[in-house]
């Protein structure tokens, strides 16, 4: 083992924090500051230069038994950020890493700067912050603790419909920041993402949005570019949830785990846009206005896949979207937890436009894969989608407020 | 003139606004429900398949003797989009152009979908949406009314700390769109470049943020990505503002006009972070925690130039931000109205953030120009800012319900 970048990264934050006051004006400036300042949550004498009005303070807890930011209800804005371990980044150096990271997201979830947090004042807002770590099949590899992988946590095999780019794919960890303002979630990427560097370079980011706090009622099914209500199918929270995405025992590196796929898939506007209505509709196999089922008239409306219309065709198409993505066991569903992404268009006007797939399960191969193939094989979708990302994650469980994530897998 | 490019467009709105019901069962699908659908403000039977909260169905005015989307209260997403006019898009087909877009304008921004919408779910929920349409150098050219070109309006002159890229540079057309949420900005992105297709080419598009609706109190100025709180000099709304951004006689093509500079400026956070708080006041000549000028204890305190400290110097240095950056005839004040951006780090960790700084001003020479000068020639934040993109649009009077943004200057 290497230990330098370990030791490069402490003995910055040791300087920031205040040990190092006398390493001259500059940077005691900084740190006496930092180190004076305690956030909303400091006493009543401590500075608050930012009003906080409703949506800014709210707060999601960040420790307890399982990660934050998997069962939260989405919050407005995210950043996956995926990261490569530089060569020698080894077990010792990944606890180092973890701790790390896991004070500055324990802070900055709750509306406290982190230690070393260079712009203090952006770190009081957090607006539901989460910040949820994701380990890659290289991060095992590295640490040499291959045999707490979760099976399932291995690239997903190759399927007809991908056009993978490696610019989206892979990597040894992730950490996705989410939270109901863009500006929280870029001061949050910044901070870890300068914390880590002596332990890893930055793989690919992938930035999305979702409807704004208070544009839709909390927990409404939000609509996709494609104008699609996106994520009906989901477990409910509770007892669903719980089941389709925890794993429920075994090691305690496993249990209150669970896993995560990201998939990037690209939407083509243009040649959606030529559809009409019906076709549209038939394509997903429900209604776009309500998100109703074909034989239905309410969005949780239960399929009918037998009915058949005047044309003695089934009402509901037997390749739409719908009815191959079906799955009605909750222990065999998937949560997802999508992200809009819009890039810049064409020259030609055409549009960058897409979906950032995340997908929770307690086990990607018995839960996500079959759906997976199912939407492969045959979906009438898949003409106007194309994934060109893919990466696999296991997230582990939480940790108590002395601990840090990972701790059951690197401890 | 060729015309070409405004029949294509006619032809494919008609199709489908519903002229061409015929056209077969796709289209024909989609026309009769863009045309059935009114909206939130449709009567009591109009579809409404989306739930508005409070955020959601905020509606900004679109018609008026003054566009919008400048004196307003900045909202929390931004796109700005400059386009190339196409060879052949003269007057006559700027004008076609401008009724398209202006009337896909008016319906967006007060919750209906556009008429050849073909996401129409998606254009129920405004969210204080404006649409702000600015002519660069080129259009008037284009249009052969030169003669009604704001003689302001041209490329600025080099500044000596401009690294300017091309690729956020100049511009025919801009539209800027606004909203409190970005699935509202990414749908009208959308439209709107959908439909100047015929006319246009995208030259380059800046998508920004700043707080969330919710996150800190209208009206408070916010910070920027270097922490800073940024405005706080502006024209306060009423006459200031008014004496500042529009212009207030002329001829029926300049009456109530402004222009806008849009520049990029990217921002060295790798440099930025290695100052200490003191030197980082100093820079900017304000406290970083309440903004007040360091003469002052309140953001808004009047600073004081003469003041002296221990060290014999002054307490806001000569070539601070504030020092050099200070106006206090309201005539010759700027409007800025900035946005953050946020890109894709580097593999190394290095940020990609900036702040898209969009600037109104009744004049451009005689307010915007001596200001960015002073700057340019001696101003401490130079060392962590670099103006990377940089344009110069006149922003035409509004127009009432029955007329088209531009029809003073091309009509």
């Amino acid at each position: 083992m290497t230990g330098q970048p370990g030791v490069r990264a402490v003995s910055r934050r040791g300087l920031l924090a205040g040990g190092a006051l006398a390493a001259g004006g500059a940077l005691a400036g900084g740190a006496v500051v930092v180190a004076g300042r305690d956030g909303p949550t400091g006493g009543p004498t401590a500075p608050q230069p930012s009003p906080v009005a409703a949506v800014g303070g709210m707060v999601e807890p960040f420790h307890g038994p399982r990660q934050a930011g998997v069962a939260t209800e989405p919050q407005a804005h995210a950043a996956f950020v995926a990261f490569t371990l530089r060569p020698g980044t080894d077990r010792a150096a990944l606890g180092r890493l973890l701790r790390l990271l896991s004070d500055d997201a324990a802070r900055l979830t709750q509306g406290r700067p982190a230690l070393a947090d260079t712009e203090a004042e952006l770190g009081l807002l957090p607006a539901r912050l989460t910040v949820t770590f994701g380990f890659g099949p290289g991060l095992y590899r590295a640490a040499g603790v291959d045999d707490r992988r979760p099976a399932s946590v291995a690239d997903l095999p190759a399927l007809r419909i991908d056009r993978l780019q490696p610019a989206w794919s892979g990597g040894d960890l992730l950490v996705q920041i989410c939270a109901d303002d863009a500006v929280t979630v870029a001061h949050a990427q910044r901070v870890l993402v300068k914390d880590s560097r002596p332990f890893a370079t930055v793989r690919w980011v992938q930035q999305g949005f979702r409807r704004s706090p208070g544009v839709e009622p909390a927990g409404h099914t939000q609509r996709n570019l494609f104008g699609q209500l996106d994520g009906t199918a989901n477990p409910r929270p509770g007892v669903a949830l719980d089941t389709a995405v925890w794993v429920p025992d075994g090691p305690d590196w496993l249990r209150d785990s669970t896993t995560l796929v990201v998939r990037r898939i690209s939407m083509n506007l243009e040649t959606w846009d030529l559809l009409g209505r019906t076709d549209r509709e038939l394509a997903v196999g429900r209604r776009l206005d309500t998100g109703a089922p074909l034989t239905g008239t309410g969005e949780h409306d239960e399929p009918d896949f037998a009915a058949v219309g005047d044309d003695g065709l089934t009402v509901i198409p037997d390749f739409s979207h719908l009815t191959r993505a079906r799955v009605t066991d909750d222990r065999l569903k998937i949560l997802r937890r999508p992200y809009n992404y819009d890039g810049v268009p064409s020259p030609q006007g055409h549009a960058d436009s897409g979906l950032i797939f995340a997908s929770y399960q307690a086990d990607v191969t018995a839960q996500f894969l079959p759906i997976q193939r199912r939407l492969a094989d045959r979906d009438l979708l898949n003409e106007w989608t194309t994934p060109i990302g893919s990466a696999v994650f296991a997230v582990p469980p939480g940790c108590p407020p002395d601990g840090w994530i990972g701790q059951q897998v690197l401890g």
